[in-house]
């Protein structure tokens, strides 16, 4: 029997079983081939007025008029950025001071809610504008990470004009009901705030190969993307707008992108961002349905195997099709993680901007309460390459992990 | 006669000559070669603890020791940004911020002395210090652009803090005594500071290819560099640092770039960038060399067949070996520019920054106080792939332009 095992190991060994999706995607064959004509011929300047310069804006207009039908917005809604982080930076940092230096509004006067459990380029953006004078209300998530509407009611104020949260959460997969929550947020607006707009902006990074990301269903302002995580290259994002949401620029150069965003477009990246993004849109919907099933059932599997596994955000549809994330409580999820990557498998115990190693997780803490329950996470996000097989292969090592562990410590 | 020409012009035709390697060049096959592994198997996340995360690790921090080897500075000193122009504005209000909250300086007891001739990612950064309260002194530069040791000296003042211009300018080619500068501000810092350092930043974008870019030798602080203007990927920059130089980051997130610069790292693009300032830098000398000899005989060809041209900045060694910059003064040379582009040669009326179509160039017009030449300036900037042909063909061209033009407005 072990020594079956091993043999299973060593042929499985061979083929690696991927599962951190949600810090990083291969990047799609159809992405690659649409970026590298501006890594080889195509190698202009938008911004120039010649024969190459031109062939590079139009690439980089034509990829801004993918997105913005592929999210059904117009073009100028569309800023391309180095990446979600950026983003989400010039989302909340823009706006608040646009609506300082522009509309004259105090920063004292200035409310900004969101939640605990936001992605590091979210949380660390709260001490900054909170030195402003901003502040900030933390809207509370209930223990599966949802914001349930009337939460969202309690922290509305007259004062508030800009809501922030993720779409749906990288490490515990949680999705949101934004368009309930944005109608919640109007509601508030007609009574509460003499007219003035409540900007909404969502963190979309995790969206585009599993949700529907059409801002006007969703009813949002303004909503982060980073392809990186979507089967497109690293080092591009975007900021996406729906309607008029005047930001001012928080890095400052030239007048690329209307002025919100300096320095030489980055053509190959730009072209390959609406690629992937339109791509992942294309077919969310059999994607995720497929993969959801392989999730439930993996999720079965490890329940089954480990009873002391516990499940930490919803089941069902209110979580990301592609994230499993448990807690070993008592386990040493890190190592475990550096186990299964000796066993052939890439796993990750919280998000890889949050440092992916050891520690707490604050998302997990945050829902449960629990410091034991958020020292063990292990997230495993999938993909359309992942199989029951798989599954079954990461339980059973999983099972081995344990097993040694009780060894060393009887 | 006439048919000879168009012949020629028709031949010449098939053959792009590309004018405008200050604003974009192409991404050179070994760049290529070192990226593609990043665009293809290995697409790990770098703060990832298991295999894939690793080899990316790995690619970030071997880049970074290129880069550092290459520069003469420690790996620490280098941080990966996207671009040139967050390069600049992480270095100056990064710095700015640095002294203001760690050293508890007051804005307003600090002064920042540029000139006026800079590129557009610092020009647009005084309007944002001076609104904190620092004073930003314009240090004046002669007739070709230099920065003499006598003018930055009449700007020097105890209140000093950052000394930041340009290595090599864009539009005019006019390089700086930049070793000469610091030891001037080092002369300065010994009698007037009581022991504070004067950091001094350079925006080296336009220099890898052509002049020695090892931070010991130039004595400067913090350097800004582009690999999208030598043969590198456009989207990725670095800014750095020798010495000890402590800054606080300008975007927020994760912890990437030791908490300097958050976000996922563009792995591709990064080990571009180390690749491409590496071989830049490996045979500047030579390259130099050769070039600037075609540069002058250009301008000698130029010249001879314009008498009404104006070189903008200075001949020789102080210019960079790839710039031409004359004015052709009544002409349109946004036209000339179009008319050239028909004809199969890139050129631009200025940096791609600044909008490379009409207006006045700031620089030439701070420089010569003459609107009429600031009016009416054409940048060509070569490449080892110009050859003397292409500058006899670009001298008929604009020879042709100016005859249209008379016969016109005859």
């Amino acid at each position: 029997m072990c020594h079956d095992f091993e043999m299973f190991s060593l042929i499985r060994k061979k083929r690696r079983i991927y599962l951190d999706t949600a810090a990083a995607t291969p990047l799609r064959k159809e992405v690659r081939a649409a970026m590298l004509p501006y890594l080889e011929t195509e190698f202009g300047n938008p911004s120039a007025i010649h024969a190459e310069g031109i062939a590079a804006r139009s690439a980089v207009e034509s990829s801004r008029q993918k997105v913005a039908t592929t999210l059904g917005i117009r073009p100028e809604g569309v800023l391309f950025t180095s990446g979600g982080t950026e983003s989400n930076n010039l989302a909340i940092l823009g706006r608040l001071k646009y609506l300082a230096r522009k509309e004259g509004i105090a920063y004292s006067d200035m409310e900004v809610i969101t939640t605990r459990i936001e992605h590091p380029s979210i949380m660390s953006l709260v001490p900054v504008i909170e030195a402003t004078g901003v502040t900030v209300r933390f809207v509370e998530v209930d223990g599966e990470g949802k914001i349930t509407v009337a939460a969202l009611e309690k922290v509305l104020s007259p004062k508030t004009v800009l809501v922030t949260f993720a779409y749906a959460n990288s490490e515990v997969g949680v999705v949101q009901n934004v368009s309930r929550l944005v109608r919640t947020v109007r509601q508030f607006e007609k009574t509460h705030t003499h007219g003035r707009r409540i900007v909404i902006h969502i963190d979309a990074a995790q969206a585009p190969l599993w949700l529907p990301c059409s801002l006007t269903p969703l009813g949002v302002d303004m909503m982060s993307l980073d392809v990186g995580k979507c089967n497109g290259p690293k080092g591009v994002g975007m900021l996406v707008l729906r309607g008029n949401v005047p930001l001012l620029p928080i890095l400052y150069g030239g007048g690329q992108e209307q002025g919100l965003r300096p320095g030489t477009e980055n053509v190959a990246n730009i072209v390959g961002a609406a690629t992937a993004l339109t791509l992942a849109q294309a077919d969310y919907q059999e994607r995720a349905v497929s993969v959801s099933k392989l999730r439930d059932s993996f999720i079965d599997l490890l329940t089954e195997a480990l009873p002391e596994v516990l499940l930490n955000g919803p089941q069902g549809e209110e979580r990301l099709a592609n994230n499993i994330n448990i807690s070993l409580p008592k386990l040493d999820t890190e190592y475990a993680v550096v186990y299964l990557d000796a066993q052939g498998i890439a796993a990750s115990t919280k998000s890889a901007c949050a440092g992916a190693g050891g520690g707490e997780s604050t998302v997990v803490s945050t829902m449960t309460g629990n410091s034991e329950r958020a020292k063990s996470t292990i997230r495993l996000s999938l993909s359309t390459d992942t199989t029951l097989a798989d599954a079954k292969y990461v339980v059973e090592i999983l099972l081995r992990f344990k097993a040694k562990m009780n060894e060393l410590t009887r």
